[in-house]
């Protein structure tokens, strides 16, 4: 019997199976550098412990994405080795703060199954769940992907597919236990905009970009122990090019996005987001957002913007997101919906 | 009212003018270990918590430079965003050791303004705060920077040109509290040679080299929390190459000068610098030193030299500073004029 | 009298000689947040605190591989800075697990000296032992490298060959004290192979494969304070490349074994190892295993596996470490033999 992982395929998941995904990993003070490393992050909540701390949150919380990836990298060995394309995810909520010497660990429940016409794939959707080492939550959401099927004379699974809500609703968002925005320091976190500045419809250019390193990527995603072959090894596609892990396009706009945004201090929830074209070294990355909505929400002196968080392949001063036939326009990498918390 | 920050222009600047820099960062050992390994650093104070301890400090310090980086990082979207060039520093001094935990946030006045006669761009002059959580000052520096105009229709301001120490003189460094080289371990140091045996007019070919790489110049310098496009986007200069962070190449040096200078542990002060010609990705560093004067100094088996700390592209075993029309050697990168403290 | 170090030559070896190592090392989690950025690495115990704290590990160490490449890198500016090749390990025991905070230093003797028929080097046999904070040693090995002679015409000493164990005896293996594998958790370490599935003779193809990169080898071998040129200059070797550190493919290998081999969580001692070829950036290398002897070890669920771990370069799926003329088949980097601790 093998003893190494081949993953799964799509006749090997089945409607309410769950996976309790391999290898805890502890985040540290050693994680949060390494990200800063590779992404040219500057909001001040998870740059400053003391700048946390006047907001409510002490200790200091890690970005709320180091622990989406973390999470996030864990599920792929049972769910996604396998995957031709990752197709999309929902209903995304940080349920608390991570923190420096918390240890994550991931389950995922299938919740919906679809095979394709041609036989040859189908798309899996599933809801995962990262907790702490109290067993509490981190954070949930789901995702779809698509997975080949190993034996293509298999019967087709009854079709399935989960709703899942297009949006957060605010309301079911949920904030860190103290946040409290009342005094917050606009100066120290970089720009005087809070949530009355921003109008729903607005979209901001965030003017900078990045090239992308092989080295980087790789650092990246390996810090997150997400195994999926496409990114390490040139041998692992036909045309010998590393693919550059969605994820980190994803942290690579989020950081980016701080030149207009640098008031969005923390993500609250992830409402959908597909990766609309791959990425590979030496592309260059910028990023743009649109304002899709505000709400009140339930902390002092605290906002919630929804916002589209869109990368592109080369800057689109015009930020447009689809031609005319409905498709993405060329150069867009990335579509992110997000709600972010913001002072009033 | 664009979101955004353009940063400023040669006519955003006023003689007295305070900036109180964006992003509190606060430092940890996750840095330590990013720093150690993007420089070859060996020095035997920020490598070892016991060494430090056995030397009176404790607890552990980071390396000097590791605060450097990050207080003149958060200086740059105020002051260098539209930099032509970093023309030189002067004064620097540390205040005291940063530690792990330590928060950091800069601010800087305009001390001078001097229009190019050519009406396109001018020289301006900073004094630049860096304090930590406490409010305590951890380091201070002069720097000036040539920054364009925006409109050249405007008028020149009246010049003023601050009057900088050539050197900061003996009497003027800060030692760290407590800090005591009595005891002090040759052995696990690296090398046997003390105050007493570097001589004024000595230099000293530090024979290593490292080929820089664009991944860890864009790490290094995004660790710093440094936004210049120049570093980071292909698309940002004409000849589509990343400029290396002068900050990366002072790093470098420093850390290759262990070879020679091993017990040069802590740098007191910086008494000017300057970014003699531009590096890249590929350049192969090397470095060389000059004993340029010797300095007692109030502190228990403690000595100071003052050194000047070249980097070169190439080795030159020559160690040739200038040429004999006065202008800098080709191949030499950085003219470094630092103060360190040695055991005696 | 010149103050760089220009290493030790082969005439320069006495039996008996004894060098206390330079610039003791604090480890942190920076470190193990570095190593997990660089290596695939996804070990349980190494991963996350609280698996560790349930098999008895608190607080939580670092991987056994941080602990040898720091104490390793120590060791080559006295002992192999002008070495041609290092030719082999032997009697590598690991005595304590290695904690964040511990301080490590090393110190070696020399123990053989066997000049070449050639007059033009030698082979230098060195035992070095790292010890922690306080005092307590923490890995010691044996190692031989060929060592070039400064002054050809020098006499060869006498030849002295160590005698060295072919591999340590397992009722030599050293457990880390409280280890305790009966409440192993098969499903949070990832695979359900416990010492009785694996048999004498099975191979495993670890099947995964990583594209090596110059920023990466670099940024590990930098990270423990290794000096040798080869890896960081282009100009330190005739045809222009960077060598890829050794360790480097070890702490590769090791990573990727975990496909297959998930449960083999500690390295308990090394017996040997061969670096059989040079790696160089852009190599993709694999990994597979041959499980050599099992063995009893005093610990509440724990086994011994002894096994081999063969570095390639691209994959070799008939898993053939030599040729019939007895020699390394094509490809092979490492050939390296260890006792690994296994839950039963």
């Amino acid at each position: 019997m093998s003893k190494t992982n081949p993953g799964h395929f799509f006749e090997d998941f089945a409607i309410g199976q769950v996976f309790d995904h391999a290898t805890p990993r502890t985040i540290t003070d050693g994680d949060r550098a390494v990200y800063g490393a590779i992404y040219p992050t500057r909001f001040s909540i998870p740059s400053s412990a003391q700048f946390a701390a006047s907001v409510g949150l002490d200790p200091h919380p890690v970005e709320e994405l180091v622990a989406f990836h973390v999470a996030f990298g864990k599920t792929v060995p049972d769910v996604s080795l396998n995957a031709v394309a990752n197709l999309g995810y929902a209903e995304l909520r940080f349920h608390q703060p991570v923190l420096a010497g918390d240890t994550l660990r991931t389950s995922s429940e299938v919740i919906g199954l679809k095979q394709n016409s041609n036989g040859k794939s189908g798309v899996v959707y599933v809801r995962s769940t990262a907790t702490n080492q109290r067993g509490e939550i981190a954070l949930d959401w789901a995702r779809w992907v698509m997975v080949h099927k190993r034996d293509q004379s298999l019967e087709a699974p009854e079709t399935v597919v989960p709703e899942l809500a297009s949006v957060v609703a605010p309301e079911d968002l949920l904030l860190p236990a103290g946040l409290d925005f009342t005094d917050y320091d606009v100066t120290a976190a970089g720009e005087p905009f809070r949530f009355d500045d921003y109008e729903v419809g607005e979209k901001i250019d965030h003017v900078d970009g990045v090239t992308l390193s092989e080295s980087e990527h790789m650092m990246a995603t390996r810090l997150w122990q997400n195994t999926a072959k496409v990114h390490f090894n040139v041998e692992a596609r036909p045309d010998g090019r590393r693919l550059v892990y969605g994820g980190h396009v994803i942290s690579m706009a989020r950081a980016l996005s701080f030149n207009g945004l640098a008031n969005a201090q923390l993500i609250a929830a992830i409402n959908g987001g597909s990766h609309t074209a791959p990425a590979f070294a030496d592309d260059t990355v910028y990023a743009w957002s649109e304002v899709l909505d505000k709400a009140e929400v339930d902390a002092p002196g605290v906002g919630a913007l929804r916002l589209r968080l869109v990368a592109t392949k080369g800057r689109d001063e015009s930020m447009t997101l689809k031609g005319e036939d409905g498709k993405y326009a060329p150069g867009v990498l990335l579509d992110l919906d997000l709600w972010a918390l913001v002072p009033r």
